[in-house]
This record gives C-alpha cells, sequence and structure tokens, in this order.
C-alpha cells in the first residue's frame, strides 16, 4: 500500500499553499453582491488566449444552469476564461436560470473579448435561486481591467461557501526538460457526505496538451482523488472540476501514450488529491480527517463499497468524533453491507487496525489494553482504519471525517 | 393513499399504552447486572406451553450469537419462551459468545421447565463483549417465580437502550365471533439511520394459528412497518422479530386464505406500524417525526429507493430539524439518485409538497409566501414531504425523523 497519498500534517482547518501562480493565467475576484455577507463571491480566471480544456461534472439529473451551460463549452475542446460564483447555485431554477446564467456568461465575454462559447462557468450556494445576472454584469468591467497573475489566490477566496479556508495546491513537473506548473484551486463539498454540496475545483496547467488528453488526465485524477473522498456518491446539482492548459510552457504537445503526459497526470492527481485530502479536512464540523481502507477484498468493486459503508456509517462517524477505537461498528457496517448484498462474509477471517494498532482479529476485540493504546492515536486529527476481510486480494481506500454537532449546528442554520 | 398508516397526534417521546396483557402470556423483568446503571436489564416472557412461533432476523452477516441462536430455535416452529437482555449485544464475540448464550438459554429452560430448543434469545447493546451469562442464571429463578400476565410493561422496560420509553401497542380484533388480542413491545432502534441499532420486535397474540401462517403474517407485517422506516436499509448485527400465538382465545386454527388469517394480519400489521412509527419518533436526538412520500414513479421499487435517498440525506435531515420547507435539498436528493442510476428524470415534472402546501411546481419554488406558510406546518413534530416525478403512477413512503446535534451528542457519548 506504498501507493496511498500521505495525509498530510498539516492542521486540519489549514492550506499549506497561500498563494497560486500558473503561467499563462490571470485571475481577479471581488464581491458583486450575491452574497449578503460582503464577501468575495464572483471569481474571473482568463487564459491569455483560447485554450485546451476539459472537464468532470455531476451526474445529478438536477443540473444547475451553470453545469449545463459549462457542459455544453466545454465539449468545444477550447476555453478562454472561467467564470464562478458563490452565493446561489442557480440551481432548480429552469429556463429562467438558463437565461440568467447566458447573460452572466455573455457579460463576461464581452469584458474579456470572446466568443460566448469560450466562457465556462460554476456557480455554488443555496438551490432554487434564479442567479441575480445585473449583480455580475456590473462587477466585470473593473474585474476583467484587474487581472493579474497573482489573482488565483483571490479566486479560490471568491468560492467559498461554508468552507473555513481557501484550498490550493501546487506541482512542478519536469517534463522533457521543461518545468511544467500544475496549480488548483477547490470549494469543499464542505459537508461529511455531500448528497447536494457542490464541489468546484479548477485546475490550470502550463503544459501543452490537446482537450482529449486532458480529459484523459482529469479522469484519471478525478479517479484518485475526488472519486475516493464520501462525495461521489452523491453529487450535488453544481458540481464541475475542470482543467485548462495554457501550453506557455512550450515543447512538444503531450499526446495520450507519451510518457510526458504520464508525468502531467500525476501531477494533476496529486494536486487533486491535495485538494480532495483538504476538503475532506474542511467538512463541516469536521475534527478529524481518517482514511477508510479495505483489504483482503474478492474485488476491488467490493472493496470500495465497503469503504463507504464504513465512511458513510453515522455511528461509524460519530465513534471516529469520539476518538473511540469501535472495530464493533467498523466490521457491523461492513457485515450488513454483506448481508445486503448476498456477499462472502466470514467474521472470523477478518481484521480491524487502527493505524498500525491491532484491534481486532478473527473477528474478535483484542482487549481493552489494546484499545487504550489506539486510543491514544485516534486522538490525533489525522488517522487510518483498516479492515482486512481475509477473502481475497483486492482492495481500495476512502477519505472521510467524523460527524460533530458542529455539522448539524451549520446544517439546520444554512438557509436561515 | 388513503392506506397510509396515521402519523399518530401523541407527544414524540411518549407511549399511549401503558399496560400489555394478551392471554397464555405471562412476563417479569429485573436487573441481572448487565447494564452498569442498575436499571432492568433482563425479560422474560413466558407462554403456558410450547406454542406456534415465527421470526424475522438481521440480514447482517455479523449476526450476533443470540440471533444465530433464535434462528435455530424459531425454526422447530414451537417456543416456550423469550430470554432477552440489554446491556450487551453479544456480537462479534464468536464461539465464547455462542456458548454463553446457550447457557444462557438453558438457564431459562431450567428455570422455565422446557426444552432448551424452545427458547427464544435476543440481545441488545455494545458489540463486542461476550455475555456474562452468571448474570442471568443468578437472576432466572427469581424471575421465573415472578412471573405474571401483567409483567409485559416491565419486560418492555427491560430491552430499552438509548430509548427514552418503553413501546408497546395493542390491537384487538373480532373474528370469528371471538375477540382476539395483539399486543408487541419494541426495543427502538435508537437512531436515525440505524446501520448498527438493534431492533428487538416482540409480538404476542391469543389466536390460533400454526408457525407457517405466523410466518406469513410476520413478513407481511414486516414490510408494512419496520420494513418502511428507515431501519431495514442497513439491519443490524442484533435484530429480532418475533411473533408467539397462544392460541388460547380458541376457535379453529386460522389458517393460510382464511379470511380470520387477513384479519389477524392485519392487526398485526397495525400494532408493528405502531411501534415502528414510536421507534422513529424515538430515534436519537429526533425532533421530528416526517413521513417521505414519493409518487408519480415508473414502478414501487424506484418510488422506495427514492424515498430512502431522501430519508437518508443528512442535508435533508437538518432541514427537517430546522423546520425549514427546503424543497430544493429533497428535489436534488431524488436527482441524485436518478444520475447514479441512469433513471429518468425531469425535473420540469416534480412536484413538492409539505403536508398538503404544494412548495415547488414543474421543479421551481413557488416562492417566500408559500414556504412561510410550511413553515407553521413544520413546527409541528409530525408532517409528510410528498415528491411527485411526474412519469407513472407508482408510489411509496418511508418513514424517518430529523438530524440534530443531541443525535451526535449520543452516539459519540455511546461506549464512554
Amino acid at each position: 500500500m506504498t501507493d496511498l497519498p500521505p495525509l498530510g500534517t498539516a492542521p486540519l482547518k489549514q492550506c499549506p499553499t497561500a498563494s497560486l501562480a500558473v503561467p499563462g493565467f490571470t485571475a481577479a475576484a471581488t464581491h458583486c453582491g450575491l452574497k449578503k455577507n460582503g464577501r468575495p463571491d464572483l471569481a474571473l480566471i482568463v487564459a491569455e488566449e483560447a485554450v485546451p480544456a476539459a472537464g468532470v461534472f455531476t451526474k445529478n439529473k438536477l443540473a444547475a444552469a451553470p453545469v449545463q451551460v459549462c457542459r455544453r463549452h466545454v465539449a468545444e475542446g477550447r476555453a478562454r476564461l472561467i467564470l464562478a460564483n458563490s452565493g446561489g447555485a442557480n440551481a432548480a431554477t429552469g429556463q429562467a436560470g438558463l437565461t440568467a446564467c447566458l447573460s452572466a456568461c455573455q457579460g463576461a465575454a464581452a469584458a474579456v473579448g470572446c466568443p460566448l462559447t469560450e466562457v465556462l462557468c460554476a456557480s455554488t450556494g443555496v438551490i432554487g435561486q434564479v442567479l441575480d445576472a445585473s449583480k455580475p454584469a456590473a462587477a466585470l468591467p473593473d474585474l476583467a481591467a484587474r487581472l493579474a497573475p497573482d489573482g488565483l489566490a483571490a479566486a479560490a477566496g471568491a468560492i467559498m461557501t461554508t468552507d473555513t479556508f481557501a484550498k490550493m495546491a501546487e506541482r512542478k513537473v519536469e517534463i522533457a526538460g521543461r518545468t511544467i506548473t500544475v496549480g488548483g484551486m477547490a470549494k469543499g463539498a464542505g459537508m461529511i457526505r455531500p448528497d447536494m454540496a457542490t464541489l468546484l475545483v479548477f485546475v490550470l496547467t502550463d503544459a501543452k496538451a490537446g482537450s482529449a488528453a486532458l480529459a484523459q488526465v482529469l479522469r484519471e485524477a478525478a479517479g484518485e482523488s475526488f472519486n475516493r473522498v464520501s462525495v461521489d456518491g452523491d453529487m450535488s446539482t453544481n458540481d464541475t472540476l475542470l482543467l485548462l492548459a495554457s501550453g506557455r510552457a512550450g515543447g512538444p504537445e503531450l499526446l495520450p501514450g507519451d510518457p510526458g503526459l504520464a508525468l502531467l497526470a500525476k501531477a494533476v492527481t496529486e494536486v487533486c488529491q491535495e485538494l480532495a485530502t483538504m476538503i475532506v479536512a474542511d467538512g463541516e464540523g469536521a475534527a478529524k480527517l481518517v482514511r477508510v481502507v479495505v483489504q483482503g477484498a474478492p474485488s476491488q468493486g467490493q472493496a470500495r463499497e465497503y469503504c463507504y459503508a464504513i465512511a458513510h456509517s453515522p455511528l461509524v462517524k460519530t465513534a471516529f468524533a469520539a476518538g473511540d477505537p469501535y472495530w464493533g461498528r467498523i466490521l457491523s457496517a461492513a457485515a450488513a453491507l454483506a448481508g445486503q448484498r448476498a456477499w462472502e462474509f466470514e467474521p472470523a477471517r477478518t481484521r480491524v487496525w487502527f493505524n498500525e494498532i491491532l484491534t481486532a482479529d478473527q473477528g474478535l476485540g483484542l482487549g481493552k489494553e489494546v484499545e487504550e493504546r489506539a486510543r491514544v492515536d485516534l486522538k490525533e486529527p489525522r488517522f487510518e482504519v483498516t479492515l482486512d476481510l481475509g477473502l481475497g486480494e483486492a482492495w481500495d481506500w476512502v477519505l472521510t471525517c467524523d460527524l460533530t454537532q458542529e455539522y448539524v449546528a451549520i446544517n439546520v442554520d444554512y438557509r436561515s
């Protein structure tokens, strides 16, 4: 399991990356009036010219207006800019929402000077309110005038909703003698099991690659990052993951099959993993970041489902919050899934670890002394739980967080 | 939808039935030392002689020792007694747990004077601790000596864990000129989405029916009650539902196909529905009892899955807690499921009601004034949410409750 990404060591609610710059891109952010609290709510990210782009979107059938528009535009393969707002999801808003979204996009296109189809867009916030397009429209000329290479951090701040910190990550990678930059920003799903939270992620690079290659890189990166946090199971109306490549680093175009593209994919994956980890760490009310590993499974698909069954169990999550190495809840969550699916499951073959501490063997607890040792590890803000099913060689992992009273407090108050 | 069972009007945390008596059965309860807090933790329910019995058990593959034993014994078709304890689930306890369970059952058999195979058993509490069989063993002779027809209420009290009140329900029904009694008791799953909570339900009747007929009645009743609360999706290691029939009401045996058996099934179903409703109302920290109805679905199976997707969404449940008629979260939870399953879903055909108040039509909100009216209804402890998909004629419903900070507080502290 040496290829598990690091859980990190920074305090949970903190981003190790304070600034971001990717050659070929500029950005700016402002408060245009969508958020009631006066905080930044509009971000503009612009490439010097139309550049190859790829996107991954929510599967939610109530896809928001900006998702519908962005999906259509990114399919063209080239984009000039990303217009993103917080303070309203513009989801479940029907034709009026689409009209408002297109109007805002048109404003951005005019301010930057590009065709409408080169505008990518994303929104986040409360469902069911039509975007007031007059607000971004009024702000866009000034925003376009303030575009700067160091504006990406401000953009990361402007897409926050219940996030407690702006999320950025960066990798430099040497490809064919050139230093390539991959920089990403994300807005947290914000919640433990975000049935309807929104995940916005924008990854930029100066690598030279076409949109088909970028699409492949993005799928791979999403599979190893955002699809392994307890997010993808229940995608929101607005989830949007975009990758744009300015090509400013120069050199030959990276094509599918090139070793260079694999290096780019690795860097994009690492950026996405770092952002995904931050998103879980910043889960609403979360105080613990937990990686759930299930091994000894008959197939990776089963291992993944077991991971989610454990990661989604409110009882497991409250035990995490308590720092309680309650192996019985881990086993029972898995065994309940096995019962539903009529999968093979043999309690006597199972083992449970908290970090390196074996706490249950052959399906039986190893006693209070061992649990007391595990409790020390579970006081830390980051730890790992491993369940071995003893049935095969396959394994998988997901990232999750604990369930605290703070989570409930945040979501009870969300619209009030 | 006239066949929806009533949501009830009693305060949520209160049982309208204070006592229980079913001819042919006696019961007693005591504190034998399994619970640390000194509360009753051992219940004994005894029939005058071995009587027909049927059971439904958890599908969890970590089935507790008492489930394994009870499943075997009930398969014999006749039972003399039920021995139930709280203060320990005796789950994930391997061979030692089985030995302890059989030892406790043997003690009950000896105290009452019946073969071991006529002993049904059930346990609830923390997973992973072997039952200390010496405690029930020491208490059983006295318990057997105190058996009385009015002891059923005490038994209902002794199976409680985090339940805030004992749950009992009773129906009298006229069958072929005789008054038949159906009385039931339940111990709550206790939690909102009890991945691992325990549901214990014992239903007794003086009707005359064989074990095959009882099994049919029980399956039907479970389908209309416990399988419609957000419980069955994730059965615990210990879930046990038993039905015993003393036959003391006399008359001819009720056989499959008899109108009399249908009447009995209706009474058992109503008792189970009343108990299931109490279980949800007593969900840990629950302050709202909510029925989720999904109609206009292409099939009942889809309708049921939509109901659970809505009922299991933490965001929907926190909105319930807030009394917020946030139709957007309802729609989005459903649309997320549709996306995962690649089911047809057309936002423009959907409608959402809170009780009788249409809050969203054609997938769009009907505005603040309507929401303010819905808010008044959502202040009540019991309400209904209806989603119409506009796609077909099928529908289904489930019962659920809200998600409050109290839920988290209870489960964080559970083992400490």
